[in-house]
């Protein structure tokens, strides 16, 4: 038996997520369809995280054990050729019997488009948030910073989370800009059940003057999911790294 | 009466191009019935090129006539809510009243967009080429270079065009690259029909090594359409900058 790590990336907008679930199309499901189209049989896969409706992946990892024995570059193909137009085939390799994609990841990158024009754009509609006024991304660099380090983030979690530990720890929190197009990227252990979408939320809201830099760390402490910013629409998030080791620059 | 300069940008995926015909919408009835809710009035427009099918606009300008006396910032508010999400209004002016936005035109830039990667893209499929051979920049840059200059493009002209003198000036023709996006940039006094499809079907197969580089000059002489390479598909395509005055540096 084979271990396979396969991983995509994927256009978000039509998926209820990457988890199979019953009230929508997801990502898994696509993925099993190809894994029994190619393999001739239905695998158990494993995902390396639950996405959001919405959401996208520039990377995502995948697990599953499979009896197949075609080279891992002839199934990278066929995976693109049999996946939809909306989800592309990175790479297949075999992994260690014990890997599993989501419990064998050490960390993620989650980045966060922001379309940031007077006009709105005519490309980008679903693959970032249009935010009009101008963003200070000195001012939000400082803001960024503060989230950086091991934080209890309770504060920065949406209700109707199980999780009982909020601790978690970012190695990397950032915004840059290139042309019409800020980018919001935030490193981290884990991250929280839409925790990145309210930290993007919570820096726009230091753009508009409604919170300072320096409240952050207050902000943090209080664990007050009410004095963070309110939670940014899903169609800007990437999941855009997957993490199997840590960098020694963490 | 005012003559006004509406500058938008538009994701023709959806459109038969810009210029109103009966087999299809396109965007100047978009525009048409954008200044009719704004202003009132059905204007007469004046696009600045016939683009087609599946083409896009980075920058497309479109002149008309008109006695709304709104201000040219408003109007710009106002036309970037009405029109539909493919279509974003970047700017209104007011300008001279013999300015054309077709006639008054001394050049153009068009880009070309090709996703080069093994793997498509979920993200930019109606947007770039998918390409899967790696480009060879520097191979295909030495190529472009001889486009540039004034020559007869009759062999880079699909059949169909009813233009009599098909000499056009090419200042400039490259290619970059900017991760798996490969652009080719070709900026000229004019284009004839399908030209830089033509040409970007020629650089690829510069690419695959059925034309050197070095061919490129006797290709164009030979004003055969045959020996020039096939036509792009027009989803890779995007009008890029309209010029009103030539820059020095052409």
């Amino acid at each position: 038996m084979r271990n396979l790590l396969l991983t995509i990336s994927y256009n978000g907008s039509k998926y209820c997520g990457f988890q199979v679930q019953n009230n929508g199309i997801t990502v898994a499901e696509r993925v099993q369809d190809a894994i029994e189209r190619i393999t001739g049989h239905r695998s158990d896969i494993k995902g390396c995280s639950r996405t959001d409706s919405g959401v996208h992946a520039n990377m995502f990892c995948i697990s599953f054990k499979t009896e197949c024995d075609i080279s891992c570059h002839r199934l990278r193909r066929a995976f693109d050729a049999v996946l939809p137009e909306d989800i592309a085939a990175l790479s297949v390799e075999e992994v260690d019997d014990d890997f599993h994609a989501r419990y064998s990841c050490v960390a993620k990158r989650y980045v966060y488009k922001i379309w940031n024009s007077t006009a709105k754009t005519p490309f980008y509609s679903d693959l970032t948030l249009h935010y009009p006024r101008e963003i200070d991304i000195e001012l939000l660099n400082k803001a960024a910073a503060h989230f950086v380090g091991t934080h209890d983030f309770f504060g920065f979690c949406s209700s109707g989370s199980s999780v009982v530990d909020t601790t978690r720890t970012v190695y990397d929190c950032h915004l840059s800009r290139d042309g019409d197009i800020v980018t919001v990227s935030i490193t981290g252990n884990g991250f929280l059940y839409n925790m990145v979408r309210i930290v993007v939320g919570t820096l726009l809201e230091v753009n508009e003057g409604k919170i300072l830099p320096d409240d952050i760390p207050d902000i943090i402490a209080s664990r007050d999911r009410n004095r963070a910013g309110s939670t940014a629409r899903a169609h800007g998030l990437y999941l855009d790294k997957v993490y199997y080791t840590l960098p020694e620059s963490f």
